[in-house]
């Protein structure tokens, strides 16, 4: 191994508001670094490693880096793909042809497994490689980390949509009563639990939520949205795309083979139509459903400046973990005990995170299946790094009446 | 009638981000004007004054009037309701019991059809009333109107999150290729059509845009899709949820009775899902959707302040308008020739506004029906106020292959 190494870089996954700022402190980190030498960008995570198609991050414009931290979406390109032996084999031979030494993935779960894989086999045919995995995901569950890059910014983002919905519901409510949003999320409530920080008052939307960690039971849905009607007059339900019944059936979930991804898992989302549906067939009440979809998950205005700090922060603890000669780990965050929320970066052996996922746990959500505690409210908070707009009532000063009573 | 007149003022139809402003603007004229005596808010609309529903505005705390102007969603309640000519007649003795002389109602074409009868049947009974419409409306499909406010601040809120769903598409394009992006727009295409102003250089996203003033071919569109994604690899669709065929069958609506709004209308949305479904099956390619829905209309944050400011004005225009002794007529506004996007506020007959619809015209859509024409642009890009955010793609600076070709 030189003096100097290379460092390859890749993006995997659904991209976020913050996987830019991680790559952002990969590419800067490495560049103030001794010891790397070519910072090179897989096209499309190791789909575009596997095709050799490669970009010179030494030759971007500065301008371009500076910008880079704020730009949403996957600069390189992001891929999911079912990565077979023969891949990883291939991929080490052009590691090595291009002299790779240092490693890094920011993703999930899966691209966890990917770095995690890799790093036994480099060492069966023993080449030196430093893998290390950088977390990125909105859905929050990765275990051994406190929380995940990309979803504090999500979780921002829908607190200040679904704040806004529910002043929209409240206004017009005398018409379209029952507002259903639907988060994503695949098979943890993580976002859909999120929307409670909407809330800054009693009696402010969301006033129903439904995690998938709980068996959705249509008719006690029906029962919560019948009480909250009721007392208000208006509800906004936030449903996870990924609830399941008793029987663990998706609520709505596409049978096409087309939609499946490359990992075998069919594509969600229809849950809340299927939720309307059931609302405007059972109670009679206007129902209709907002789906933001992946606009939630690259919004950069509404992004968390906690979570865009400790995005960039994990792309620099990575490159320093591989400097290290740290191989099958992945960047955690550490939160730091105090009455001030701080974070600190750690390492965690990959063997400890791969197939595994972090639900919401229980004492996170409310006994009666629909809505949150007060403790995951304190966990989430600090997370979203304020400054959530507020907004005001007006006063029921009311005139007094000329001609009617009640 | 009184050297001082009360005044009363309500808000209609579907909430917006700036609404409240039109309110605050009418709340702090009317409170400087010598000729204005109480000012009345109706809770509701026409709904709420006909149950003497009323709040007194004189007695709103300053610090909640300061922060309306900034409030999405309609603060005093909103309404949408089949008005008889019973409701009007009762409607006259309200303003009659409360000695209200000026009618202010912030609305689309249903509230102005509203203020217009209400102008008729008060000259039937002597009672005089100074009835101005104040135009609010995401659809932007009021007549004698250069635009209509809130339709700004909407299509500002769909140019980012198409332009940042679009980044979100290239990324992630490999495996979830076509995005289909479904926003409001009920008759007209005006919505849809300014999810161009997301394209900051060619081939960005959104690529093909199809809006309710021509007919849907499906066939067309299939070929456009393919087209697109032979060239790209990946496709992001808008479609507005007023789709028809050429039958004026909407491609999606609901046929339940509970969905129907007050005045008839049957509850659309599901026109992205359709499209999904039909290029799915057709093309066999996975297609997502993202529908926004009532999100895309209060987002306070992405409010033009270009809208904002019209939106104040319209109002402060309305209490002056009464002032002077209009009645039944609706603030409008006029375009200002000149380099520099500027306006002024007119007064327009209620006569020429009543049952009438402003579609998107011929020459602001291209021939291939798909898309929006550069006069368009120019029509619309003035009125968002600037300051999209503008991201940086990463340079092609790519590392010669070692070993494979292509």
């Amino acid at each position: 191994m030189a003096a100097r190494s290379n460092l390859i870089v890749g993006q995997s996954g659904g991209p976020t508001a913050v996987i830019n700022a991680t790559l952002a402190g990969i590419i800067e980190t490495a560049a103030q670094s001794e010891s790397v030498g070519e910072i090179i960008g897989m096209r499309h995570g190791v789909q575009g490693l596997l095709k050799e198609d490669l970009l010179d991050l030494r030759r971007q414009p500065p301008e371009v880096l500076l910008r880079l931290r704020d730009t949403p979406s996957a600069a390189l390109g992001s891929s999911r793909m079912n990565v077979t032996d023969e891949d990883l084999t291939r991929m080490v031979e052009i590691l090595r042809a291009h002299d790779v030494h240092h490693f890094l993935y920011i993703g999930g779960e899966g691209s966890a497994n990917v770095v995690h894989r890799l790093g036994h086999i480099v060492r069966d045919v023993r080449y030196e490689l430093r893998a290390v995995a950088v977390p990125k995901t909105i859905d929050n569950d990765l275990v051994e980390t406190d929380h995940c890059p990309g979803y504090p910014s999500v979780a921002r983002w829908l607190a200040v949509a679904v704040r806004e919905a529910g002043l929209d519901t409240e206004a017009i409510g005398v018409v379209d009563t029952v507002k259903v949003i639907e988060t994503m999320g695949r098979d943890t409530g993580w976002i859909a639990a999120g929307t409670a920080l909407a809330r800054e008052r009693e009696g402010e939307a969301p006033h129903l939520i439904y995690l998938p960690e709980r068996a959705f039971d249509q008719d006690r849905m029906l029962a919560d949205v019948s009480r909250v009607h009721r007392e208000l007059g208006h509800v906004v339900v936030v449903v996870s795309e990924g609830l399941k019944d008793s029987r663990g059936t998706y609520l709505s979930a596409s049978e096409r083979a087309v939609d499946r991804d490359p990992v075998g898992r069919p594509q969600l989302g229809g849950t809340a139509q299927a939720v309307c549906d059931i609302i405007a067939l059972r109670l009679g009440l206007k129902a209709r459903f907002d789906k933001p979809g992946t606009i939630q998950r690259v919004s950069s205005i509404m992004a968390s400046p906690v979570d865009r700090d400790e995005a960039y922060r994990a792309g620099v603890a990575g490159v320093k973990a591989a400097g290290d000669g740290q191989t099958d780990v992945m960047v955690a965050i550490k939160r730091q005990a105090g009455r001030e929320y701080r974070s600190t970066m750690t390492l965690v052996p990959l063997g400890q995170v791969v197939g595994r996922v972090r639900t919401v746990p229980p004492d996170y959500i409310a006994d009666t299946g629909n809505d949150v505690t007060p403790k995951f409210v304190s966990y989430l908070a600090p997370l979203l790094g304020g400054m959530l707009p507020s907004y005001p009532r007006l006063a029921d000063a009311r005139v007094p009446r000329k001609l009617t009573t009640n």
